[in-house]
C-alpha cells in the first residue's frame, strides 16, 4: 500500500522539529541552521540533514532554512496543514487526560465527538463537547465527518468499537487499549503502549552496563 | 556512550512479541515459529528473524522457539527480568491515568512513590501509595532506590522535577511534558508525546493518497 518508504523514527523527529520551529518563529528568528535545530532538538546535525532530504532540498548552503518556509513545508509532509477531526472513544482517566491534552488542538487534532457506554457520563460536557452514548458513534462520525478514531476503552471492548469506527469510515485509529485490532488495510492502525516507553528506557539503562 | 546498535524500532517490536509469547505460554503452547510470532503481532516473518538475529542464535531450524526460553530471554534483554522502582511526578488527569494504567504492574514497572505540589492531592492514597509533597523526591527517592522517574506535570515545572529527580540518582527518565529536558548523559531521558502518535497517522494517511 506505501508509496514512500520513510522511517518511521524520521517522522516522529519532523514532528519534533516542527515544535521547535514553532518556538523559534514565535522568537521572530528568519533563518536557521540544521545545527541549531540539532542543538534545539537534542539529535545531531547530519541527521537533521538527512531526515530532511527525504523530502528534497529546503535549505541554502551556507545561510540555512527560512524558519517559515520550513515550518510550513514540514507541517504540510506530516498532514497538519489543516485540521483533523477526531473523535474519543472511552472516557475513563486516559480518556479524561485525552481530551484536555493540549498538544492534540495545538497540532489541528480537534476532538469533535466523545463516546462512553457509561450512563452516568452520558451528556457530561468537557471542553465543550458532550460525551454520547457509543450507539451513535455511526451515525455522528458519519455526520461530521470524522477522520480519526480514538480508542480509550478497556481491552475486552476494543475490537467492537474500532468495527464500529471502521464502519463510520474514519481514516485512522490510535488504539491505548493493549490489544492486536484486526481492521482493513485501507485504515491507518497505530496502538499506543505507554510501559513500551519505559522498556526502551530500561533496555538503554542496561545497554550502558555492558 | 551507546555499546549496542539496536533500532529502537527493534526494542519496540521485541516488547510487542514479548507480550504476545504471554499470551501463547498462558495457553500452554511449547514451540512457536517466526511466522506464527509474526502473524500473532502483524509484522512479517523476516522482520521477527531478524530483529531475533540481533541477540544470537534462538531457534531450532525446522522446529521453532522454545516460547518460555524465548520469552526469558527477550524480557532479558529488556531489562526486565526483575522488577523496576519507579516514582510518578504530577497526580493530573494523566497522573492519574498512569497509576490506573495496568500494563506498567504487569510488566514489572511498579509505582513506589508518587508527588503533587496541590495540598488537596498530599495525603491521598492511590493503590496503596500515598502522594507526597515534591519537597520529598530526592529524600524518599534515594531511601527506596527508585530507579526511574515518570514527569507528568505542566511543562513549565518539568525542568525543575527532572533536576530533582537527577539529585535524586534515578537512572531514566519518562517525560510527558511537552518541552526538551537537560539532563546529564547518565540519565537515560524518553519524551513521549501523545500527539506525534497522531501525526505518524496522519502521515501514512496522506502517503496512502499519493
Amino acid at each position: 500500500m506505501k508509496t514512500l518508504k520513510i522511517p518511521e523514527a524520521t517522522i516522529i523527529r519532523l514532528s519534533v522539529y516542527s515544535r521547535h520551529l514553532t518556538d523559534v518563529d514565535r522568537k521572530g528568528i528568519i533563518t536557521i541552521s540544521s545545527g541549531e535545530i540539532a542543538e534545539g532538538v537534542g539529535v545531531s546535525p547530519a541527521q537533521v540533514r538527512k531526515d530532511l532530504a527525504y523530502f528534497g532540498e529546503f535549505g541554502t548552503r551556507g545561510v540555512g532554512y527560512n524558519v517559515k518556509d520550513l515550518h510550513r513545508h514540514i507541517l504540510k509532509i506530516l498532514g497538519l496543514s489543516e485540521d483533523w477531526s477526531v473523535c474519543l472513544v472511552g472516557m475513563g482517566n486516559l480518556g479524561l487526560a485525552l481530551t484536555t491534552y493540549k498538544g492534540f488542538r495545538e497540532r489541528g487534532f480537534i476532538i469533535t465527538s466523545i463516546y462512553d457506554n457509561d450512563p452516568m457520563k452520558i451528556g457530561t460536557v468537557y471542553h465543550g463537547v458532550e460525551v454520547m452514548c457509543i450507539d451513535h458513534i455511526e451515525e455522528v462520525a458519519k455526520n461530521n465527518k470524522t477522520q480519526i478514531g480514538i480508542i480509550a476503552v478497556p481491552s475486552s471492548a476494543a475490537q467492537a468499537i474500532a468495527d464500529k469506527l471502521v464502519r463510520a469510515g474514519v481514516q485512522a485509529i490510535l488504539n491505548f487499549a493493549p490489544v492486536v485490532l484486526n481492521v482493513p488495510p485501507e485504515v491507518e492502525l497505530r496502538n499506543v503502549d505507554l510501559a513500551v516507553n519505559l522498556e526502551v528506557l530500561t533496555f538503554n539503562v542496561g545497554a550502558h552496563r555492558l
